[in-house]
């Protein structure tokens, strides 16, 4: 089980080697949304997503002899690029498996930034007996996207940042919103904002359709999705919350708020607007969250963690050309 | 005359409202430039661009009667935005007389920020004679958008934070390239950076057609550009450095660096796709000089200045549709 110290050690590995993304305001999205909004745009962390700390953090946890043999992972895209990056700065070997259908930028940048890419169709095959497999036959350690301790206490960098932020604009509490997939990084920030800013409430988002968490949290089981795939919020789909992950955001977290496309495609032209940064669909999904579903939120702050920026240029455009 | 002790003292005054800007970094940009390439995004500053710096420097520097009286200030946008907001944050009004050819984005923002707007024909009206005469009538204080000590002196904390943030991924050195329109920004980092960083440089860069600076620093006085419109780098056309800016160019700054529209373009690209932050044309200015004319610069390290975001999205669709 990831714990405070945990995460407080991966900090200390991950420091110099992951970016300190900034807090970001506007007046305009504050108006917009009738409260105080920070943004942490974790869409600036190399490779564009928070997945680069939870992917240094389990590649600096392993000895040597495992990450001389190398390292395998599956991901729609986000955790591939963070474990390949990673790697490829450890001096170890990677193997990415990847959905079929992911953005062929994904595709593109994980190979560019050092890894075997072995593609799968998402409808038909199964990723993780996939990546068990090949782990198997190559002696390859599988790092987990979101249900493995490390990622976990890697991704929970991130509340230790807000935290510290935050109390520099005097906020000390409210609530934090984060997209939510399989919950490794809404895990990761509730754990350390339970030791590190216990008046800060941690609120899964998730788009509509793919709502597992937040189903979830509400009938104290894990459920599950019918689909994984058929929303452009490619990032945070999955099948349901982990069973590392499900006790913590049980514990910890506020109900989920569940937000449709063209909320998440609304927001991300309003993050271009007003915060000059560019998010995925997946990545907006909790600025959406802010800014359409603020009846919603009972606190006067809203941290939104806006967790990445891997949009294929089609996409941004759409988003523009609809919502600006 | 802006002083070190004067950049200091605007950091002072800055600190805490103004945003420290990171660092960026990424593999695929050094890869594409052959060098190491640190970029300062500007655009994420408030009001989308390093103009707020100055605004705020100016307006913090008035005393009370003055700024209860308010001020006025001439700008294409991004100067107006700074500005306004700047002055409505301390309380007082503000008037800005802007181009009616200014992007709709900048005229609109600078109202919604709080100022009173006065726009003029650019190619038939004189900027500086109306902003003189709006000043007389009403008792504002004319806030000059590069020629002033105060902005200067605003503008030069972006120095400050070069060679503190350099230092932490060790580079002492390097070449500083900085968008140039009247050379407030340039000359406040040359100054900032003769103290802090002397082994670094500062490059001056501007848009083809509009090398007033360029052409100046070769001939060793002022030069004049033949027009100040007509390019989409509207945020750094000017007609020549400042009386005030030109000496300190000439003093510390290495040749200029000029570049195409297309390049301009073509690094907001891919500044979208590799640091996943907004630029406008006059804000890539420096990254496509780091991009596209590597064979002009000498250094191992090419520190960017991107400053600033404040681009309509059909501008910006048009660069990632052909760039990316």
């Amino acid at each position: 089980m990831t714990s405070l110290a945990m995460i407080e050690a991966a900090a200390k590995r991950l420091h110099g080697h992951t970016r300190v993304t900034p807090l970001l305001t506007s007046p305009f999205l504050d108006d917009f949304a009738g409260r105080r909004i920070l943004v942490k745009p974790e869409c600036l962390q190399h490779t564009g997503s928070f997945k680069f700390r939870g992917g240094w953090s389990a590649l600096s946890a392993l000895d040597e002899t495992a990450r001389a043999k190398g390292v395998i992972a599956y991901s729609s895209g986000n955790h591939a690029q963070g474990v390949a990056h990673a790697a490829t700065l450890h001096g170890a070997p990677s193997v990415i498996v990847m959905p079929s259908d992911a953005p062929q930028l994904k595709i593109d940048n994980t190979r560019a930034l050092g890894a075997e890419v072995v593609l799968y169709d998402r409808a038909t095959e199964d990723r993780d007996a996939i990546g068990q497999r090949l782990a198997g036959e190559r002696d390859l350690t599988l790092i987990k996207p979101f249900d493995e301790p490390q990622v976990i206490a890697g991704q929970g960098t991130v509340g230790l940042e807000i935290a510290a932020q935050a109390a520099e604009f005097g906020v000390k509490g409210g609530e934090v919103l984060v997209n939510c997939g399989g919950g490794g990084l809404t895990s990761g920030i509730a754990l350390a904002l339970e030791a590190r800013a216990p008046q800060m409430q941690v609120r899964p988002c998730e788009p509509k359709g793919f709502d597992d968490v937040t189903r979830s949290l509400k009938s104290g089981q894990i459920e599950r999705n019918s689909q994984t795939s058929g929303s452009i919020c490619d990032a945070i789909l999955t099948e349901s919350p982990g069973k590392i992950t499900f006790p913590i955001l049980q514990r910890l977290c506020g109900a989920g708020l569940v937000v449709t496309e063209d909320e998440a495609l609304h927001a991300m032209a309003l993050a271009f607007l007003r915060l000059k940064i560019v998010l995925e669909p997946g990545g907006a999904v909790s600025l959406a969250a802010a800014l359409f579903h603020g009846s919603e939120l009972h606190s006067e702050t809203a941290i939104v963690v806006a967790t990445g920026g891997n949009v294929d240029p089609e996409m941004f455009n759409q988003a523009l050309m609809r919502f600006v």
